[in-house]
């Protein structure tokens, strides 16, 4: 099971709408359950160098068919996955991206958010993730 | 002056249109004025490989100001640019890449489309670039 | 649709015997339908510059669902697609990658295969293809 | 002495029994003495981002003859090996990368495991240089 571009667009358009419902300006990507960018849009204004921590975030919720965040918990200095980040082309494992699933639970691809604060990327990629 | 997301959008509206109208499948890329990505597209059952092609189209018609294909005569063996595809992280230079305008012929980004033959790639992209 | 493992180990046996066969050593790369790679074996006393180019081989296949050969002519000096080697991290636009198909014809990943005359490359992974 | 492919290929087989043994799905390489890539499975829905990580692993166990997780302790924050991950194109220094010998004690290889908690990674890959 892989998600649509019609998936991939619906779960930007939520995206962005609680991106200015919050009053934020975000760097949103979708990729598909190879890990492969579906779909990107960076909202004007938005920071550029969330263009590529928006990208690594939707690929390290795939990689890893988990949130972001949690993997940040754990690559800490003492932590099991400390310097994970080095593998794959560099990973970003703080909050903002999060997997997407179908009506069968199915993780179909996942979503990276980048462009406040990762309490704000997480809101955001949520609300894009959700959307389906 | 840099391309808005709404009009980076709208020249994705209407490639796709252009892509559907001729039967194929394309990878859509925009880029703004500084070269760096501002909306993307992945058309259901694209070449999977177009996805880069069509960002490095984008970037490298923006780069040099021109369609791409035009670099691609001049990069050939014995041509002025010779083996320009070198720099900048890789660029692709036969045809697909084409600046966009804004109503003052001010360049304010560029377009890069991959997915089929040359020719329909070109079209594709044109049809973007001039949906402002 | 995607490639399993056992459908993955099935085509490097196959692929191991005909290298055999015709007397050559080969480094043997299968990806899934998202281009990552699934299986490789290395045989003893094959080429170690082929590792890499097995891999790319089998992804190049993935990428544009066509054998590596068929891009290889489009990208000659003059050529349409001259050049795009230089996308996706490299491709390799030789013979040796052979997309792999289901039952239902459907593609499910793709073989790649180095370490002997382009000939040899492309008959070995054809053998492995069309194990299935 | 290096390892030959049929000795990876019978350390990749007991690694994939330790892993279903122990209700996991691997990545699992082999890398030869010249710590290039010998042999690779991913195993049917392990994650994808851990295809990188067990090779790696692998590699940075030969690099250095001993097991990952001895380079993490040294590789904190304040230690003689801080950030040691930036070289060799990214070290990944957790535990699940181990050594393998030959019957005369000789480093002819390393396997890499990734897919579980460190603790099952490494499990899985001493299973694999143990089966020798």
């Amino acid at each position: 099971m892989n998600i649509t571009l019609a998936q991939a667009e619906n779960a930007i358009k939520a995206a962005k709408q609680k991106a200015t419902a919050i009053d934020t300006k975000m760097n949103i990507a979708i990729v598909d359950a190879g890990a492969n960018l579906v779909a990107f849009v960076r909202m004007d204004g938005a920071w550029l160098g969330s263009l590529d921590i928006a990208i690594k975030k939707a690929k390290t919720a795939r990689y890893f068919d988990m949130n972001t965040g949690i993997i940040g918990e754990l690559s800490q200095p003492g932590g099991s996955l400390y310097n994970i980040e080095h593998s794959n082309g560099g990973l970003i494992t703080f909050p903002g991206g999060v997997p997407i699933k179908n009506d069968n639970d199915e993780i179909i691809g996942a979503i990276g958010v980048s462009g406040s604060s990762v309490e704000n990327d997480h809101a955001v990629a949520e609300a894009g993730a959700t959307s389906l």
